[in-house]
């Protein structure tokens, strides 16, 4: 019985005869799931499902859905703490009706809430906490067997990441072979191609449950690890292997109303449309439109989205569809500038997916090597956009990291977790300080910033900064900063002993009044803290 | 009579009674000019004229307007050759039902039409004929002593330009005083602003023709030199002392009205709706794009039109009202992959109309050294987008081109005939051959590219070329080629007597059989043009 011990005597009555369908208690943003017996006639999944969820004048609407077993679940991620009341509408009798109330108490701990945008260029936990993505990818992991899977989740535990791109469906590359071990529909049978090589004939409309299930206890373990899930819907790797890339419309559009459904209520769930959409021979621009708006109506929470297709392939990021850019381009991260030139474009978080991988394939898509990898990332943030990691080093028989996931070889992903605590410690989001006039300076607000050497080896920095301070007020005379000499590299930080103290700005530039320096070590990737130091009065 | 004496019996008929509006032959993208005489009751500007044009299944309507002095005209664009009949409709009963028939002819010699996009990244004449713009920037000129215009027509005519971006208002700003000989309205009285000084007070619901024939001498002049153009429609170098920069909304659509149906029968106009849009205070965004759409429905020959904002400000030129980007931004020009990156961005021509000019201003946007300022305007070719020219040089009192014309005192606006020459002999516009791999190689085509070194000084280049070709066929083994070494700065071309022959393909890049290469003088700018040589058999 969810009855609880301060429900008044009406509500006793209400509730006296209906019996316990979920949790009676849930944090914000964790998940309530209730569940419900149901024998149907005919499909299973064809049996409507919806759930209304009120709390202090907040409506939200969900759909159920079929899990197999003669099991209807329907999940609710509450949006704020209070009492929330539920009713079900079905055709189906036995589900049609039911009622019930539960408890939403105050997240705590690692519990932010879902990622949103901020309305401008980054990204925040619903609960206000900054979020700066720092992610991976490993498109097919999911799909390899159970000892690489648990290798993969050990492996990202160990790290800095707390995003991760993966497709829903099975890869089929030229380096990624594997058979998943699921479907995602039932088989109804075997046919032969061309080539004479079997090929399964999918019963569209019978998802296969266990399939779904997995993927969430993946995206469920993820979450404890404090990993967002770039989740992609569609992906072009498949070629007539399984034929997931060119199903029917009409599937397309039920597949998504099944995820979106089993999913919406996992708070670190985001929705990638998909990755290299341009490569999708089956889809036009507009069936991707299409789809992405099939997404975002079936999502009553709005979880970030957006669409990410081939090198330097820009798609049209202004529908208010996507939350944020999702692109594979390395030209941006090329220098903070070229970071910042997106984020000028684009009124919207720019994420760029894909930069190419760490890694020693003949491909050249895999083959950066470790520091610059590091480089384009930092460019990157610098220019106050966000850069994801990746990583392909092929050795034997081992998985790769980039598709297959097991354990990380390179070097680049040893410094994520450095970079972020840095992000994380910054007042506000980066942004280039004087745009287009210097750049190496970002700003992070009034009195902190960044000056980003890259590549320059040099023994000294004379102080110097611009007196312009992006929509922040103009950087005077008389402010006294401390320097810290960030090697990013080594993962050292050494505060210089001076303190500097602003002179008047003068042709734009803002120097100490008595022209002093830091002394540098003669090392590539220095990044230089210079903050405002508090002084008494 | 505008009887020709071929005339059907039936046509004499019907035309025996009217009157000569207008001349009875013109040109293609030429300008029909008919004028009729009314004595209006009231406001003059207050008259409805229309005119439907129809020529073989065409059929335009434009609107005529008021001239002064009891005249109406109706100006008119053919856009094919034939028979055109026209037919006016007015309340005026002196104006209305006049009809007539001029005769389009075949557009010859420099005349190849409006400026239009290509559909995709760059434009051409109506005829087919290629544009790529080359402009520069002189905002008020038409506003200065009739000396300095004059001074200004004869500079432009020794000048590669084919474009010149100009405003309609006159321009007050820190180096621009000049008050203007004319006004755009007649003068309803003066007032005293707060600090007393003198401030006319518009009469908004009546121009001043003189004011408007004068600029439409100035675009004529300008046409005859070959030059499009991009007249800006507002600005915000104004700020009380004129008030054009925030007359009533109705003001401004009536004036949108009135200049549209004066100008759009120039084939070389091209609307801007403003230069730094966002610092037009008495405009919202929505202004701006309610402004831009009343432009495009008065217009019915679709002139090229956009809209400039501050540095790196982007308006959203998705907008279907824009045929193409113009933006103020240093940051696409640094290198030619951020060039390429806006090119990608965009699926539009882009315009980088002002990436600061060429003099020596204190102001950083007016001191780009000369060599700089062409080596901006190269990195955007490359990387297929445009890059305007600007030039700042204060001496004395003498006019600064930027803004008020006069003589040209730098020295890249020499180079650019030289250039433009090289894009014009393209077979195709230019573009990344291997985008975000190869950041030097542009390709024009199959077998036409050209190397950029930009600033590296090397006395030798292996030849070596990228196997993909951007949307082109693949670089394989046997292909014939020569190198032209073009001095950029010097305006040199020499031709490497070697002609080199195409090994195959190995890790993506493409070198001569013989692994020789180009001997190139020790100099910065140089620009090598690999073009393939036709061989017999």
């Amino acid at each position: 019985m969810n009855l609880k011990p301060f429900a008044t005597i009406g509500l006793m009555l209400a509730l006296a005869c209906i019996e316990t369908y979920g949790q009676d208690k849930v944090a914000c943003w964790d998940r309530l799931e209730l569940s419900f017996k149901h024998e149907a006639q005919g499909n299973p999944f064809d049996v409507p499902l919806e759930a209304t969820f009120t709390c202090k004048g907040t409506r939200i609407n969900v759909e159920g859905f079929y899990d197999g077993e003669d099991t209807y679940r329907v999940r609710f991620m509450p949006t704020k703490a209070g009492t929330w009341r539920y009713t079900l509408s079905s055709p189906a009798k036995e589900l049609d009706g039911k009622t019930g109330t539960f408890e939403a108490v105050p997240a705590t701990g690692s519990n932010h809430g879902m990622v949103e945008t901020d309305g401008e260029h980054a990204f925040r936990y619903a609960d206000g906490t900054r979020y700066y993505p720092f992610g991976t990818t490993s498109y097919a992991w999911l799909h390899m067997s159970k000892e690489v899977q648990e290798e993969t989740l050990q492996t990202l535990a160990q790290t800095g990441f707390n995003k991760i791109r993966m497709c829903v469906f099975p890869k089929s590359y030229n380096l990624v072979k594997e058979e998943p071990a699921l479907y995602p529909f039932e088989i109804k049978g075997i046919t032969k191609d061309k080539k004479g090589n079997e090929v399964k004939v999918w019963d569209y409309e019978r998802f296969n449950p266990a399939y779904f299930q997995h993927l969430e206890t993946c995206i469920g373990r993820l979450g404890q690890l404090g990993m967002e899930v770039d989740l992609i819907l569609f992906h072009p790797y498949d070629k007539g292997r399984w034929g997931f890339d060119a199903m029917p419309e009409e599937t397309n559009i039920r597949y998504i109303h099944y995820l979106v459904n089993r999913l919406g209520a996992f708070r670190n769930v985001w929705w990638s449309m998909a990755n290299e959409w341009d490569y999708v021979k089956a889809k036009t621009v507009d069936d991707w439109k299409t789809l992405a708006r099939a997404v975002v109506q079936a999502d009553p929470y709005r979880h970030l989205c957006s669409i990410h297709g081939s090198t330097a392939t820009y798609f049209d990021y202004g529908m208010p569809e996507f939350t944020h850019v999702s692109v594979q381009d390395e030209a941006p991260v090329f220098t903070p500038s070229a970071a910042a030139l997106l984020r000028q474009i684009f009124h919207k978080p720019v994420i760029c997916d894909e930069v190419g991988y760490e890694g020693n394939l003949a491909s050249r898509w895999g083959r950066l090597n470790p520091q610059q990898m590091l480089f384009y990332i930092t460019n990157g943030l610098m220019g106050g956009i966000y850069v994801m990691h990746g990583e392909c080093y092929q050795e034997g028989n081992d998985p790769i990291f980039w598709a297959q996931g097991g354990k990380l070889k390179g070097e680049s992903w040893k410094r994520i977790g450095f970079l972020r605590q840095l992000l994380e410690a910054m007042p506000n989001p980066l942004q280039m300080a004087d745009i287009n006039r210097d750049l190496k300076t970002s700003t992070a607000g009034d009195g902190y910033y960044f000056v980003y050497l890259g590549k320059e080896i040099t023994d000294y920095w004379r102080f110097n900064l611009p007196a312009k301070n992006a929509s922040y007020g103009k950087l005077g005379a008389g402010r006294k900063f401390k320097v810290d000499v960030i090697n990013l590299w080594d993962m050292t930080v050494e505060t210089c002993p001076t303190v500097f103290e602003t002179g008047k700005a003068a042709d734009y530039r803002v120097e100490d009044v008595k022209q002093r320096g830091v002394r540098l070590p003669c090392a590539p990737y220095l990044l230089l803290r210079v903050t405002e130091v508090q002084t008494a009065g």
